[in-house]
């Protein structure tokens, strides 16, 4: 390995562009050689923004390129299961946005391919790499709050995404659950043996459209006879809402945002406060971290603390939760298990 | 109706005690005029303490007394429905803590009895008496946060009751759940119309042995296709633990209490502030001012907020509960409609 | 001394109310036994209200009733001292609310008074009963907090009393700040030996009109060479603002109160609480047990923790920032000792 | 201007660091030219770190430079002086940390040199960018505090610094409350027109050995005679303590910090959570911003929000406290107004 990883990254949109910025500045064990996008402009315009010499509208070339180290895949999800076979193909180490791909057949090509090539695949799963997240797990891990029983995990998006998004979405527990089943499997340090999914389309006609949901609950038993709670909605009437607790034997944590800026308004009403609006900035730390760890694995030879196999387990939560929904019954996940 | 309600109280026990001294001073339009137990010696000592005139161990015969006007029925459940029939038969007006009684044939013959004599049955659901509580219901009334789309409702007790009363309590669902369920359909205002249980023993040997759970996690659907979730632990950890989120298009509310003492202390090691550790800490003024209302309906007829006819659907709620996990299958509380 | 302590209240106003309340119901070791109030009816009213038999317009009559074993003088501040003088001299206890007098000369004719008969003079500072400074106190006595260094206390009111209060309340610092010279004394454990008083009046044209201020900010020093700042106004635009900070070397203590509700409303606007409003509310559970306090120290014959001295300390202080403000320069209040 | 602002970073130590990751990555319209420190292997070091091609041990032939377009000055305090004549003689932009020189008549001279050459100079109060400080002031301009009435400003650092920064720090008032001075100035929009401080040692016997202080409350009076209070300690005892409160006639604001990651630990001790440490993780988005906004000044040619001129009047703020301090007496700041 060269000193210093030279990084490819494909997609140069809103994640990408949060990639750039920090692959261009803030790991100086990286170096960001070039960007890919397949619209030759947007490449362009972010090479130009963080200062990097090289872009191409032609991400499969890159590739192939033997001054590429590794890529960091930010494009659109259809792209993520292809660029994948082609840099475990090409012996490139792998950072893939989640999911590997909507559906768990794409997934498991994947992996297949990642396995044959002994590739590094990080998955971008950031809170895992969340400053209050990761000192969470590490009190959990280090048994301060005893055993662990049971957990509550939240997330509201401010607003609905776009039409457009949501049409490729694949649908609510695919696309921002899957959060969620990633979050409580690493927390509870168990696999969920059964759930049961409640659905419902309230935030906007357009989720009974695309015959998706916008607000969900799900109950889940782990291995280990805990229980948990995920809820979700596409709308909160406030803004970004992502809530994590965890309950043991000998105490509890508890994970929230909400105010962003350390100040409070008082009058005759009340006191009041603001409160964090978006995702980029909750987690502002941890996107920065989350290419860090990566690179400093490829550099030590240190596995990804959260993988091709962490995303296929959080996928196949997912389909157990559509499943659970359609049959109205609680369904084991075991059913959609890597054959 | 005299200008000031003679209220006779039966049972000296803790909830007992706490009523007793409440009757005794705080509101002025109630006269606690005689305390019953059947331990006689409990309804001296308690008596002696809020200086009231008059104590018996014949609750019966208090009921038939025609100097009461009102029985307030903080006695062991299994007499409550049987004092509720008496009291009713006689003509008295009735405050009586929850549950009527642990089965629905029990509850439903009770209501039958207060229905036919046309007296006021308000139910010791202390939370609905809560300011914050009460202020949130307010607010969800007038709109404030729009359509009400979810509720996530939690209560952790700090430890498990002695294996005395858990015996006879009727298990988790009957005893500690029936809180959460009535302030549920309160809160949304809207019935259940299916329901998910999951339960597990975990917290202690007792829970299996009685063949009870000691944590659960429900998942609900509302009339109006909003979604909920119940959680619940015997054993909190830290301490009380209530709280209840409330979240509609326009925006959100959390109810939650944990700092007991307004005080901060920091250190090297961080901040750190108590924790509440006792319902009855929790809910004191919920505790005065729901016998304060009960005063008041009697003496301005107006019907009780909270009557016998919640706690019949939150008594169906647990069965319907108690129903989904043995099926393990989602169930409606329909099923347990009176009839 | 009897089982329960006789207690006679003086003075049917606003504390007076409170006070009655507590004693009829709240200390089972005390017996209200008689109200007085110059006004016969107000007396006449609260006795009623509270259920207490006896009433009467001739409170020093009452002192000299051998029946009576305590007073709990809440009347007007120019009655206090000649009734403590008169209450001391008929062997009663005393409790008696702030100030003992306006002027040093009548307070320290009362201390003199006192101190010939050996009765109780405890002062009703409610601060140092409130649950958390008193844990605080209690922590600082215990070395938690090391050596102890600086103080910040702060005290604002909703909004200015009425006219005919301010007329004869003795001003900003004999009236209010008085409050936060006990409690840093307290706090500290220490005398001050220096302060510098500034004082403007913003508030209200009215207070410039009384020659009085209504905004004020005091630096001191105390005998340790720690240094303090008291900071209060008539006024505080959004509710009752009573913090303490205490830092010590090995860490520090913040005591405040703002929320009165456990309740957090969130919307697009951000999140918003309610604040207290009012002193009888932040000090509810303070106002029974400095009565509770009181009550124990006559049955079980130990001194009260806050006394006559330490109310001559505070005003001392009063005189001292008083002196600083008219000379603009620092003032030792050793130039007000008792003679 | 070109379109790209290039700026001469002088001064490799710790805030040097911090500037040159700004400069190098996170301000588009600024490129980070050359990295001048007399220690040439410190500036060699951290132009490698930033990818910064040119450095030099020679700070003054930078200035020279036309290629230069600017110069963000982060060397020792010393040399502040002397390199902003330098730098206004060469025509460039300057920025600046605080504080220009330790005594007046050195800061006089570089403002009139700046004055003379038209640059702009704009200081490193840092605190005038954070996004809650920001924010305060613009609700305060606003007018939605109604008429400023009193401030509270407090600054603990969380241990003292070496022994070698103390020497030459200038002494508590020009090193550290001179961020207290800045910030009463600007939130209140009214200067000083006396004060009077209070000093001790009490945290260590080094700072009684160099004849400084490292506690100290300060009382404040303005124009408006509004009233103030700062507060400081070389020490907290807990972490970095940085909070500011403004007290309005319709409100106020309290701006405070104290989580460091959003994550609450309970047991049955209580609540505990974790306090920022230091003032680079609290400033960590102002330090930043305050770069932008001076770039962008250059670039659009308005002037810096904060100048030469606030950075004078927070020292002759210090010196008027250094001068209370030793005459033990209220000091008019006007004394120490430039000739």
């Amino acid at each position: 390995m060269p000193e210093r990883v030279r990084v490819a990254l494909v997609g140069a949109g809103r994640i990408g562009q949060r990639h750039a910025a920090t692959l261009a500045s803030a790991i100086p064990r990286a170096e960001l050689a070039v960007i890919a996008d397949l619209h030759g402009s947007s490449a362009e315009t972010l090479a130009g923004k963080v200062r990097c010499d090289r872009w191409t509208d032609d991400p499969v070339a890159v590739l192939a390129d033997p001054a590429i180290d590794a890529v960091v895949i930010a494009s659109s999800t259809d792209s993520h299961a292809p660029l994948i076979v082609a840099a475990a193909g090409a012996g490139k180490q792998i950072f893939c946005e989640k999911p590997i791909a909507l559906d768990l057949e794409a997934t498991d090509r994947a992996l297949e391919a990642v396995e044959r090539a002994g590739v590094h695949l990080q998955m971008g799963f950031q809170r895992r790499f969340d400053k209050a997240y990761h000192q969470a797990k590490a009190l959990i891990d280090a048994g301060t709050l005893g055993r662990i029983e049971a957990i509550r995990d939240t997330m509201r998006d401010p607003s609905p995404a776009p039409r457009a998004y949501l049409e490729t979405s694949g649908g609510l527990y695919r696309d921002m659950t899957i959060h969620n089943f990633d979050c409580v499997r690493w927390m509870m340090g168990e696999e969920v043996t059964e759930l049961f999914a409640m659905g419902s389309a309230l935030v906007s006609p357009l989720f009974q459209e695309l015959d998706d949901i916008d607000t969900s609950v799900i109950s889940l038993r782990f291995a280990n006879d805990g229980l948990g709670v995920i809820d979700n909605s596409r709308r909160s009437g406030f803004g970004y809402d992502v809530r994590t607790e965890v309950f043991g034997s000998e105490g509890a944590i508890m994970i929230g945002y909400s105010r962003d800026t350390p100040m409070l308004r008082l009058d005759t009403n009340g006191v009041h406060s603001d409160h964090i609006h978006w995702f980029l900035e909750r987690f502002d730390q941890a996107y920065i971290d989350e290419l860090r760890v990566f690179v400093d694995g490829i550099v030590d030879g240190t596995p990804p603390p959260v993988d091709g196999n962490d995303a296929r387990a959080a996928m196949a939560l997912a389909y157990a939760a559509e499943a659970s929904r359609r049959e109205n019954a609680p369904v084991s996940p075991a059913r959609f298990a890597r054959a």
